[in-house]
């Protein structure tokens, strides 16, 4: 099953989005996920030392109730980040008032922002629009495709994935935004995963560790880390089915939605040509493994010989080489394609002609060999383009 | 004085260049500096893990002779990496040739390397040339220009640098190639630094750790550390100044010499529209200071806003975040130019105009203050362009 053909909507969750007028583009901005009474939820924050206002609120919340969630508010266009005591105070107030109108505890309402850092929160303007978007909340499809593009900012398509468990009637579905800032330790931009599994916040919080390490821990498209990476897990339990009964099947779930909405990220990364699927391997550990993965996929020659589509290998090799992990240069090698390019350091005899064209695809794949171990990693990352200077060097104050 | 300004050629050294062909352009590509017999060297190389066959020889070979060098046999267009053994014999011949011309031992000959990785060393091509090379090797500065020329592959411009001792008659003279794959660790791409001044391979040694920690080890234009860095100090002697009768305007002429370069190599980064001093201030210690230096010099969003001359501090902010320093965001303040944008990590009400004309200057300032302790470093890096993408991006195989 492909998680993006069809959409499953896990019982227990309505969805709106309003236009609030914080987005200069006046496209929507403004968006909300309203939880059922027996909602569980779980959450991963950047590991970044500067962080939004709404991570602080939501950290807090979530420890005062023990991981219980009524509603989830999130507005794009203004990062609340960087704008001190004042934002803060325009976060929690928009906890605050969504509380009165959903009659449920400030700390049950988890508040979320993506924008621009350092630029004033408009706290009243988002309280204004809280009542048209609480009235507008519904649980269609329309609905949840409404939320999936108000929260987006440089994204050019709206992320969203879904998993059917095969034994019971329960589903694993989630909605993301990202596309430049994306070096998540820990987390991505903003990720919302739902389901209608009962589980407790201990036992979400366990399967969503598991689940972003292998999902969006393993993505790179410009090396920044954000200051709001959010990824939510929200179990509303209206299945009536245990997650301890489904377990296997759960988190096979739950992994599958993570890694097809952290490859679409990835896939919407700002300027991105080509997709690189990164294979390090024969490591001694995972943990080193990631380590010469992100050192590659965060050099600029390197990602700029991919925008050329340009076996250049060398480069690769000097990536490595300087990512800190003790290697032994002399047992490397490096596959394009089904060609090794590169057999203990040295060149080999390849056709540059059919490399180049593999590289050229959408999405194609570099394999790393150490010589060291057995452990390996697949790592997704993009290439670097003229676009992407051109995006993120637009004059934007 | 400025450093580029007059160039003064210390006694008892000889340059000279040719064409071998080893470049596709047809440019001077093979280069030699011989030095009289009294001649003591330092050097530092990269500490990236994966190194070019010229290094390995040269570590080799200054052990053995403990610091003797009688004669440099630069090539550009071929670094000699990932060669495997036949680089390493190539490399090998180069200098017991040299070495027969020249009637020293072959462990006097340091080879040095730059360009293009993985592609086998033309050995016979270069053994060939060094009879015209020595040859035509001479004093006048028309020969150290030659010999300035020959060394570079992307840079656009030779750089030079040159300090007279203000007391004695003896100078310190450098010399360098670096444009991209420029984030040094211990030294940048290729810089030979030449002084008259008598001194032991030790004293050189310490004196060139220094002057490399505050001019190539603060400096970065695509954070790729090459696998070919190399800096070596060359002392003839022939002044009859002994170092240690000179050593504090020795010290000065140096550090003159090797910052000189580092801006020079800097200012010439591949597609580099502005310089940036970087200023990371009020931190506990310098090595904290310029891990964070690091960390915003990397960052892709912070280099592309300044590709737009956009005061964005909002990146800057994060990128510090992000740097591993357990710092404390709410005491950051940052200033562009004369204005502080940025104060206890809140937004200062500043004239955007006038921070985006600062910005826009060919050179300009950022300062960072952490509000930790007395610590503090410049750091010199540059903005990101279209121009480095397609610069390297160009297909090249």
């Amino acid at each position: 099953m492909n998680s993006t053909d069809r959409i499953f909507l896990p019982k227990g969750f309505q969805f709106s989005a309003v236009t609030a007028g914080i987005k200069a583009s006046g496209r929507p901005d403004l968006a909300l996920i309203a939880a059922g009474p027996s909602t569980q939820a779980a959450a991963v924050f950047t590991k970044n030392l500067v962080v939004a206002a709404p991570l602080e609120v939501a950290r807090t919340s979530l420890e005062s109730t023990g991981g219980r969630v009524r509603a989830v508010v999130v507005n794009s266009g203004n990062a609340n980040c960087a704008t001190g005591p004042a934002g803060l105070r325009g976060c929690k107030e928009v906890c605050v008032q969504m509380g009165k109108l959903l009659k449920v505890k400030a700390a049950e309402v988890f508040p979320s922002s993506t924008g621009i850092i350092g630029v004033p929160f408009p706290t009243e303007k988002v309280v204004s629009y809280l009542q048209a978007l609480l009235a507008g909340a519904g649980s269609s499809i329309d609905d949840f495709r409404r939320f999936a593009n108000a929260i987006l900012t440089t994204d050019t398509r709206a992320k969203v994935a879904s998993a059917a468990l095969p034994s019971v009637s329960a589903c694993v579905t989630g909605v993301a935004k990202g596309s430049g800032m994306i070096h998540p330790q820990l987390a991505t931009m903003l990720v919302y995963v739902m389901t209608d599994v009962a589980a407790s916040a201990t036992e979400l919080h366990q399967s969503l560790r598991e689940a972003c390490d292998e999902s969006f821990n393993v993505i790179s498209v410009d090396g920044d880390t954000s200051t709001n990476d959010t990824v939510l897990l929200l179990a509303s339990g209206e299945s009536g089915i245990r997650l301890r009964v489904v377990r296997n099947e759960f988190r096979a779930a739950l992994s599958e939605v993570c890694r097809s909405l952290a490859h679409q990220i990835v896939s919407d990364g700002e300027g991105v040509q080509h997709v690189i699927r990164l294979h390090v391997e024969e490591a001694k550990t995972r943990t080193e493994a990631l380590q010469i993965a992100r050192s590659i996929a965060h050099s600029l020659l390197v990602k700029t010989a991919w925008a050329g589509a340009d076996p250049n290998w060398g480069r690769i090799l000097a990536a490595a080489g300087r990512s800190g992990v003790r290697l032994d240069p002399k047992k490397i090698s490096v596959v394009i394609g089904d060609q090794t390019v590169c057999k203990a350091s040295v060149a080999c005899d390849f056709d540059a002609r059919r490399a180049h064209n593999h590289l050229s695809q959408p999405e194609c794949s570099i394999r790393v060999r150490l010589g060291r171990g057995k452990a390996a990693i697949e790592f997704l990352t993009t290439d670097l383009t003229s676009d992407y200077v051109r995006i993120n060097a637009d004059y934007s104050t």
